[in-house]
């Protein structure tokens, strides 16, 4: 890779890669396996929780803490471990590194008092609860943020929500405490100042988990995605996150690290594709010879690592960026990779899913599900078309 | 389209649209809450018996079997009839059209003796047992038939049966009474006079269904694809379906009628998939105007109009030739079609599912069961690559 | 293909094909190598005056003509002719079937009057002169027709002309003696009353060829494209076609049956891209075995074979349409395959072009030159963009 | 860019960059005037001459000249300059960096001797002459150099050649004086052993030019590219290059730093074809706004300036393998950029030429001429075929 990487990050590289081998990727199938056999889906495995002990004492933990908060790592250096976790969709909780807590951790890191960094961030960072981030709205086109429709009413010293989200990922978790909730407080102001986030504790009366949601008939048990509605619910004005109007500009902060993320992740899932395609089309024959010796395996093979390396090229670039210039600099380069990474992750998935047949479609294999992971991406944080129209507007700009 | 359709068929579509309209659609979601209600997930809720009763008494029944059997339509016409049944995932089986069941009846109709017919044939035309079709199995690449490692041995009046299959579509339905088995008589033979294919009943000792697979993660119940294990299954000699060594034979008659009831079902769920994109386009707003008044939201529907009509011109057009000049001569058309179908199918409903965003992945709509319904296409009956060597090897032939 | 085809068609199709391999593909070096040494490129080659005598004697002369005005074939049955010429880019001139006399032709036949088809037609339908069709413009985007800023002055008996057009095939041709004029004769009208059509012979004073354009490298000699300027050109008002105003409605009917034959003799490129493909791949040997025995060449030619058929049904589907329901009832298919069509005329030979390596891109194999020709059919009549936006306007008027 | 870049390479950036503007962009139209009104098309026109004198004396004069052969640049670095030579057509000649005479110098560095130097690499380096290399060959797949006819016999002190050649680019140049010869010294030797390369001086008889090739029209005149015949040519036994049987390992050698320049140039043209695309977006109006406001033309900006930002960072990452670590070790990554960067070239022009419309498959612009040229890219150096092939072998190694 281009730029050279610092010997800690080198070697935080090489533990991760040995604990995915050691505990990730031969416990996947047990995870599953609990998950069918606990009485309460949405509780917690016990193989999780082991391995997060594990993670813990091998120094893999919390990995994301961006530099600015600590003597984390650059965006840069972090991408590179990202991809290893996006490798099984077990792994980043293992490592306390899974959205949306990430995000929101950071969030309560730039735009949190000492008090709520006490209350959330804290057992946050221990991961001792988990957390959700209420924005999107089933009833609008939640792609554009101005037509949020969730009040936030100020009544002395609370504020009373109404609302209806979905897509809340994680707030299915029996162990979720703690809400991000982004509303109107002022729904006649400027189109970017109308919004606030908010503070909610999932047992706060009036907070209503109506039903998880699926993901091409996926649960993702135990964290889930949920449709939550808020009625008359009350908190406090302390749980104002930063200033009142400023909810748009948190969403956007929110934004940047947790594309490069997503993105790093799903070049992970991508790579793990490619290398299971290619072990078994080494041992299937087919026709008289095996898949491995056929020229159009041959083919998707390599157009699939021509379209892993420019992708994993320009994340890098995008996080590299974001490092020396900042998030807003780097904005065309974020939208770029919120377009590429997801596509070339559902393209290498999909082509070996093809090559493993029915195997591919099952939960024998994590293509299936990693592939459905990797569609949701092509929506969440936006849909497709509005990243290229930014990009669009954006080259124009030099017009 | 090109060809007139017979008054009956045009009478026929009409009461099969009015039928969707009155019974179908409205009926998903309250299919889809029977299913997560039942006690057992493998046996058939409530409102399918109902639908399949209404069905009947509208002469909406058994509309596949093929002319050469009785007063039924032709590929072409039946192929209409195929396309609406198609929309919605529920459809088929009200109508008793649904694979595998249609296949094996075929198959009985055609290679059964009268007693076979009486036992299996006849239940089967009345919808009141299922049956499955074990072919794939788990060890090799199943789309070359030649690596089919099942075997049938006869032991005096019986034939022992030793075989590991999956991917056996309807088997886990508790209806589910007879299985059509194919393995290898004679390993030694010829390349494609080795396989046979005998009946077993499901209840038959050493009949073993080890789990029900699921396609990203829809399990399919009620009726569920299995993994069968025969562990020392005996049956009579006379559950052997016409001759030893015709399994091959029997198989490739049994694929095209198939391949055009799949690849009209295909065209189905993209139209409908086309209709519920272009209502939510026209009832969405983002950034200022509707989605339906969007330039890019009008190509992605121009684009996926385009395809649809090539697709079902093509699939009419290979149904018609099935019909003029026999399945043997149509060989290239049909290959066409499982390349094309599924592959237009997945486009449009890929489109939809992005329109949707969160909605399009979630059970709200059929958008995604649909897609990974259509996904296994590119599957079943040989992957893409299979056919797409045969189209050009059939195109190779003239020079 | 699915509707029968008259015996008068199916004998013309077979006299049409031997003639192709009689005289046409014997002859295109022949007509290369005579452009190449004539003294004036834009005069026309001796091979093809004695062709033309040829196929006049055949009786494939002037098959165009629609059904409405003689005894012509509908739009399905000359499509199937149409595809046929399309596989030289020398045959339609050889029976008096290229663009743009053809349409200009139609346009005389259903909007001049007496006198002007005497002085025009006539000689036209003979082959004794050419024609061209000025409509597009340098400065503005012409595919929105309201864009137009050519003027059409009244003064006394006389039309004063002012105009710059481009892209007027044919007008080089030395043969060309008729320009069929559109501009705007009332400028402040309702946007589709303001243009109007005109005669204006090429000889008349003020009507001045810039230069001949080039697509790609290729002239197009002898007819060329050529940039017209029109400075102050005088015609009498006896050389308006039709009515003022009905220029936007004369433009619109020409371009029906304009885009079946387009898209048919793209097909027909297609088609025999796809022969000379399979006969190189046939006859190549490279690392071991013929090209045609390597699976990746077997995909692109199975995919070909899929792109062609498809293409071709759906153009046979349109013409179908507008004969039986006219054309503006035929408005979406026909938009559809100016889609298609070329597009999928490029991607085979383009196939085809690869296979051949360097010899595709030369003069030797006529791959080049039909791509280059192909490629252009993506912009005149409008650009793709403008189909897709139509086709999607016209699919979400159902909802 | 990841990698930073020295002083001098950003100073030789910014001087070429003014260079293009003030002396490259604003000559192009006068170059293709003055090639029109050559008596000989074959002979260099003026302004060619006059703009290199400009280019030496501004110290841009073959940049080329790799860092190990003098104080040249890096690959990494001349990477960047070779982007911006390939913006206009007209360029690379300017600063003596033209291809086949950059490759063509590099191998006489590599393996000529002082005597073969300093006939031909002075006058080279000079750009006094010309050069051309004859490798394929028109009646095999030259894409397997095994399959090289050509024969080289010694006989006495001399070598007799006798072959048929073609695509030999620059021979028909009247500056042209030397080729490097590629043919069989022992056709019976191991398979990569068999090709030896000669030294042959234009002037030798038995050297024939037959005839110009033409690239989708394009003559490529002054250059060009031409089939040339050896017959019973004589050259000293002293011409040859290195050592007999080295002609394979030569051709390799040579491959790896010209693919670097063919990708960046292909970059360089995509980049000014994006940028001309947006220009015209800007400028031009139809139904009723600016193409620039229109989302659909946004997202093919978008598309665009992704494509490039991958295809750049990929060709950039491969020029530093092989600095870093030998053109062997790069292997995989300089056969993806050759699949990839003239793919994302074809694109990003082929949908500059849309938005032109008619303008942009003429002269007027340099959209149609950059397509042809990147379309034999995909030809040139081995088919996209063979280089798929590599990868995926290569990819496989792994498994």
């Amino acid at each position: 890779m281009l730029l050279p990487l610092s010997e800690r990050t080198k070697n935080l590289i090489s533990k991760l890669e040995n604990f995915m081998d050691d505990f990730v990727y031969p416990n996947e199938q047990l995870f599953d396996q609990q998950i069918k056999e606990m009485e309460n889906r949405w509780t917690i495995p016990s193989i999780i929780e082991e391995l997060k002990e594990k993670a813990k004492q091998a120094g893999l933990w919390n990995l994301f803490v961006p530099r600015e908060y600590g003597e984390g790592l650059s965006n840069y250096e972090y991408a590179h471990l990202c991809e290893i976790m996006g490798r099984s969709l077990l792994a980043p909780e293992l490592f306390n590194c899974n959205a949306p807590d990430t995000g929101n951790m950071e969030v309560l890191m730039k735009y949190g008092n000492d008090e709520q960094k006490k209350q959330w961030l804290d057992p946050l960072l221990e991961g001792n609860i988990r957390s959700c981030f209420t924005m999107t709205e089933p009833q609008v086109a939640s792609s554009d943020a101005t037509n949020i429709q969730s009040h936030i009413v100020r009544d002395g010293d609370e504020y009373v929500i109404n609302a209806k989200k979905w897509w809340s990922t994680g707030a299915v978790d029996t162990r979720c405490e703690i809400a991000i909730f982004m509303g109107k407080t002022d729904p006649t102001g400027p189109r970017h100042e109308q919004q606030s986030m908010v503070l909610v504790p999932m047992n706060t009366p009036g907070v209503k988990i109506i039903r998880p949601l699926t993901v091409f008939g996926y649960d993702h048990a135990p964290h889930g995605h949920a449709e939550i509605h808020f009625e008359n619910v009350r908190v406090p004005i302390t749980n104002l996150l930063y200033k009142e109007g400023k909810g748009f500009e948190i969403a956007q902060a929110r934004l940047g690290p947790g594309r490069i993320h997503h993105c790093m992740r799903a070049i992970g899932a991508a790579e793990r594709a490619l290398e299971l395609l290619c072990k078994r089309a080494s041992g299937r024959v087919a026709f008289g010879s095996p898949l491995a010796e056929k020229g159009v395996i041959r083919e998707i093979i390599a157009e699939s690592r021509i379209e892993i390396e420019q992708a994993r090229l320009l994340t890098l670039h995008a996080a590299n960026k974001m490092d020396q210039e900042g998030a807003k600099s780097a904005r065309k380069e974020i939208a770029m990779i919120k377009i590429v990474a997801p596509r070339v992750s559902l393209n290498v998935i999909d082509r070996a899913i093809q090559v493993f047949g029915g195997a591919g479609v099952s939960e024998d294999f994590p293509l299936a599900a990693h592939w459905a992971n990797a569609r949701t991406l092509r929506i969440v944080d936006g849909p497709d078309q509005v990243h290229l129209r930014d990009i669009g507007r954006l080259e124009l700009r030099n017009y």
